[in-house]
């Protein structure tokens, strides 16, 4: 799994602009987010699914990347001053903090448009041809835009201060967090030419372990240090955010995370060999402590 | 023209999500400033080049919808409070004025997105093909990208306060506006399947008018009235920003303008007919009062 995160992280600084004289801040100020040490989830799963459907990890490398900037920009927009107001994330200081808001704006815009010219570039079609990475495109912005990861974002903005369900929950999850994880899982049956069959077991392990993953991160938010967080505790609740901690309690949501784990793996079933990664990263992501 | 323009605003609703109870203040912001009455010069732009090389209106269309809403975003991202800070445009209060920041940015990003999901939906393909699809993504991420707009946006933002040289703002211009004006005639090249001289005369013309455009606009802010230019008159002084107008005076850009046009207009002769429109536009965009 190292050796992965380490070619993705190589791969990702290889799509961004020269530094010039012109450009030179708002290109550091991609990269500052871009190497801020994420867990590359998403890339991970691009990959472990383009093997699994009998492709390679290489052709499958230019939607990883894709996928993992539209994550970053997110990122860097959600901590800005008019959005989650964050001076922290993952142990550094935030894009805005270091590169000035209109940078850090403008950061993020350039890397959800980064996304689209790595899908499309000579490497992507080279690798993939013309149609899958149409595909890919397709896949990218259905996932990041009104009606997949932004819809979450107004959803959880004006769900703020309000007494919200379980459901209105999952339904927000699944938008802002949930629609980049499927997206990931599809992205590498797409590089892989996979069957409906593969597609949906992919899909259906991707939204059972998105889900897990957004309900553990409500616990770790309640539970977990600032510094085994990388981030302040306790700002959900500081922020009027209504939880699944909150709403159903710990004990419940550790049951229910483990619950929708099993299911996650338990869709891999469908594929003879190579599934151990995929395995232990549901149970991973389930045991995780930031 | 105002054919086109009809059929263009059409076209662009079609592409906005359905507006629910969870998302349809997004999408309702997203119309707004989609709706908030553009001259639709970059769809135009797309049409015209697409007729002019063998293609047909009705195919270029996506890509024509996709440039005006990268266009549209970033007008919204712009006049946040942490870029220019502008609560007029058009002669209507801001995105952000309207809905508050937070949805402004989100529903930026949101046609930002949109425009490649517009650009490789099924009636884009249906009608280009793949192939013509990912390429317009291509010419549209690198056009809106780094090395484009957004580093036209960044030249911009570190300018403000010093003293630039015209040159200087020649460059920060060809990447903040004129790269969105060349991959509109590259756009229409592309969906008609242009020949390579045709692609080269159609970037000509654009570049031209491009430049022409943006001193067209120095000079407006200077001497027009508020109502007229439909926003604060004086505001780029007020933001101290180095302009054509002030380091080469009115008179000289006049000057300047009209022999980009001729250049424009001039680069059409290699088409036999059908270059009337073009024609007459880049002397309307000479000779505009708002």
């Amino acid at each position: 799994m190292s050796d992965n995160k380490n070619n993705i992280e190589k791969e990702l600084l290889s799509y961004l602009p020269e530094k010039d004289d012109l450009i030179g801040n708002l290109v550091s100020s991609m990269e500052y987010s871009l190497t801020a040490g994420g867990k590359r989830v998403r890339p991970m799963l691009v990959t472990e699914f383009a093997k699994l459907c009998g492709g390679s990890e290489e052709a499958a490398m230019p939607f990883a990347c894709a996928i993992e900037m539209i994550h970053t920009y997110s990122l860097i927009h959600d901590d800005l001053p008019c959005m989650d107001n964050d001076d922290l994330r993952r142990g550094k200081p935030t894009n805005h903090k270091v590169y000035g808001e209109a940078c850090a704006l403008l950061a993020g815009s350039g890397l959800l448009t980064l996304a689209f010219e790595t899908a499309s570039s000579e490497k992507a079609v080279r690798l993939n041809g013309a149609e899958k990475c149409l595909a890919a495109v397709k896949v990218l912005a259905e996932a990041a835009g009104a009606e997949g990861m932004l819809g979450g974002q107004i959803i959880d903005l004006e769900s703020e201060g309000k007494k919200v369900t379980a459901d209105h929950l999952r339904i927000m999850d699944a938008k802002k967090t949930g629609a980049l994880i499927i997206a990931s899982a599809k992205l590498g049956c797409i590089s892989a030419g996979a069957t409906e069959q593969q597609m949906q077991a992919a899909v259906t392990y991707a939204e059972n372990i998105g889900v897990a993953f957004q309900i553990i991160d409500d616990i770790l938010d309640v539970t977990s240090s600032t510094e085994e967080l990388g981030k302040p505790v306790g700002s959900d609740s500081e922020n009027d955010k209504s939880t699944y901690a909150a709403l159903l309690g710990i004990e419940e949501c550790r049951r229910i995370s483990r619950k929708l784990t099993e299911k996650a793996v338990d869709a891999l079933k469908i594929f003879e060999n190579g599934t151990e990664i995929l395995e232990k990263f549901a149970y991973y992501l389930l045991n995780r402590e930031n």
